[in-house]
């Protein structure tokens, strides 16, 4: 495909542009998936995407506080007054007293920056600890688990910013034979890597993880945390869709942070994705380097997202919100894709990765002959939408077969939607 | 300085960490104006800053179309959505769409994307189209007008990205003798620059430009439109003040666009900074490489800015808000300030850069022994805030005594405090 600022045949373009503007196949997916959304076909079968499903409850809490704020008359300031480069003070003094509270992390607000979006956040993350050193030396992002968010694979600003570690895949004994399976950290791998190449500079992981819906172990945690310590580097926790808000955990997890661990949350799976709010807790350090990248980047993050949920976390009103109405609504959802997965591919050789957070299935087709690119073009045909997983194995070889056998999907959606969805990928699997 | 992340001791940084994090004079300043404004000081006189004012008729109208919003059910959509990486569909339609009704210049939603606000979009720009190059080679961005606005000056990727010309100075005849003077493109030595230094990439300049109030004349944007034609380099024009929206204009000027002027809009300087809403209109080739470029870097902007105007101008509401309240509002202040600087100044050798548009007064402090940023130090002791000029002249020599003898006043504030602030730096300056 051509260059496209090429195309205009007068327009040289950087190195950063050539990169970031790169056909890839990730961008090609967003670009279906957005002409699908656009195209108001009533036969849509939309589970690709993040987007957080609409929960009345929550959008009525949400619309109650911006009418708090305009009757108070807060709003005018909230629209018409630049925030710092950090981000909005008063939600970021809130915020550390309830996390100080919840977990007793012992926060300040100088442990908070935002930005406009934890993909805006994490741009900054992975480019302030890898790829071309001040020292002219070359560093490297680990996952340690894949598969892993694809938003992370094209935000280096230099090439060959990013390692992965293949899983473990240990095949669980579930009550009702439901065929699942969970990936674990191959700590061996993870352990060799880090004592072979001096060049890894920061550990990442999401968990919650998109896309598998895995959330790793507290044990998993200590033992990345221990690693992070032995080698110096910082542990980024992209907790997107944990704990405290939104909340979509379905299994046993605690949350963990110190100086050494970079968490970053966001307020888009609490439901308010068009607010761009992305949330870092650090060391101050950290904070005040984002800070500077910030006011440098962009001046000053959006002071609307924030603003909306800061008296709902100060009166202690938004961690109830999630609790009693966010994870019970997703976590029906979770239990209905289960079912629908038990019942559609029962004498298949379809594994499910196990539920245990966000709102993604993570099917495996053990032995299909199609490959997950090949099973994407197909269901797209028939107005399917689902994510091919190997856009998923960052940095994993492509002769690995596994890569190729996983699709995700978004079960955040009505179980008609999904439930034909999932018999659809069955008819051309089989 | 010590580098922030240095002092962690076990953090390497990268090279964009240590370029983007670096102390300099304009961090400095705005962390100063940071910890002013939240001082609660009530003798803090505070002229410093880029914040529009708050208009009481613009607010009324920005809150009415939230309630309006809310009572159309169309909130939860606006917050619970993520847009496309090219920004909200519909508010790029209706925008090319009133474009094109006032200039004629057959636009469709193609041709414009959306960011962060406007200094997220220069990011992009900038980084595009100068430094390190796919070949090899380094490009760079000429202002053909010195002073220039000071955030461009550390969005560079790549070190030595900007180059800028110094103005030529006229001394104007006014009627009542008022002494004010006007900063003129310097067009051979603009010639000159893009003759002999092939690494020029794009031309770039603020009209009305952050700091001076200039608006750069049409001819001039007509003799600069030609020249990057004829060096096949894109004209970028940072209209952030300009028409059609806020319009704050004083002077006879007209608005041109055509594919090879990539055109800078906003919505902060309407009153709406805390939105985070910048827009780029650029033929599509450009806005397609900054919607690839969105997407792997914040993968969309936000909606609820752009979600917030689109009705306005649908309706055709919005225009006659910017000619019937917010240039009168903006006028006034201008003429107001236009008179205190004649009457405080009178009868010392202070020149005032004439008030053709945006809400900052330049005043230049001819013969001074004072420099800017002495007089800067002096006024912070006695809580008197603006910016000092020298930030303004984008890699011009340190030699050249005007680079020192200028500072900038925001005078979207009220006649007191604008009053207070001209008598402190008249006693300083004596």
């Amino acid at each position: 495909m051509p260059n496209l600022l090429n195309v205009l045949g007068f327009m040289n373009y950087s190195h950063f542009g050539s990169k970031f503007t790169q056909p890839n196949g990730i961008t090609q997916l967003m670009e279906d998936l957005g002409n699908a959304k656009n195209s108001n076909n009533p036969n849509l079968v939309m589970l690709g995407g993040g987007n957080p499903a609409s929960v009345p409850q929550v959008n009525t809490a949400f619309i109650n506080e911006l009418n708090h704020l305009v009757k108070n008359n807060k709003i005018a300031q909230i629209m018409g007054l630049y925030d710092g480069p950090t981000g909005n003070d008063e939600f970021r003094a809130v915020l550390a007293n309830q996390l100080t509270q919840e977990y007793a992390w012992n926060l300040t607000a100088s442990n908070i920056a935002l930005g406009n979006g934890s993909q805006a956040n994490f741009f900054i993350l992975f480019n302030l600890f890898a790829g071309k050193m001040a020292d002219g030396s070359h560093k490297k992002v680990l996952f340690p688990l894949a598969p892993e968010y694809v938003g992370y694979a094209d935000q280096g600003l230099t090439d060959d910013m990013f390692v992965a570690i293949k899983p473990e895949i240990e095949i669980l004994n579930t009550p009702n034979g439901s065929k699942q399976f969970k990936y674990v950290i191959d700590f061996d791998a993870v352990k060799a890597v880090l004592a072979n190449d001096n060049s890894i500079s920061a550990l990442c992981v999401s968990r919650p993880t998109n896309p598998t819906g895995n959330v790793i172990t507290d044990d998993e945690v200590h033992q990345l945390d221990l690693l992070a310590k032995q080698y110096t580097i910082p542990l980024i926790i992209d907790n997107a869709y944990g704990d405290p808000f939104p909340g979509c955990i379905y299994t046993d997890a605690n949350l963990t942070w110190n100086s050494n661990i970079i968490l970053c949350m966001s307020l888009s799976k609490l439901g308010l994705p068009g607010l761009r709010t992305g949330i870092v807790v650090a060391n101050n350090e950290i904070i005040k380097a984002i800070s500077r990248v910030n006011g440098a980047m962009v001046l000053s993050p959006n002071s609307f997202g924030p603003s909306l949920v800061t008296r709902l976390i100060k009166d202690n009103e938004l961690l109830p919100l999630c609790k009693n109405t966010i994870l019970p609504f997703y976590k029906n959802k979770a239990q209905v894709a289960v079912s629908l997965f038990d019942e559609i591919f029962a004498d298949l050789p379809v594994y499910l990765h196990k539920v245990e957070g966000a709102f993604f299935m993570w099917l495996w087709f053990k032995d299909s002959k199609i490959t997950s690119e090949q099973l994407y073009q197909k269901l797209k045909k028939q107005d399917v939408y689902i994510i091919p997983g190997h856009n998923f194995f960052i940095g994993i070889e492509d002769s690995w077969e596994h890569k190729h056998q996983c699709v995700r999907i978004n079960y955040a959606t009505d179980e008609a939607t999904l439930k034909k969805g999932l018999e659809t990928i069955k008819t051309l699997i089989m």
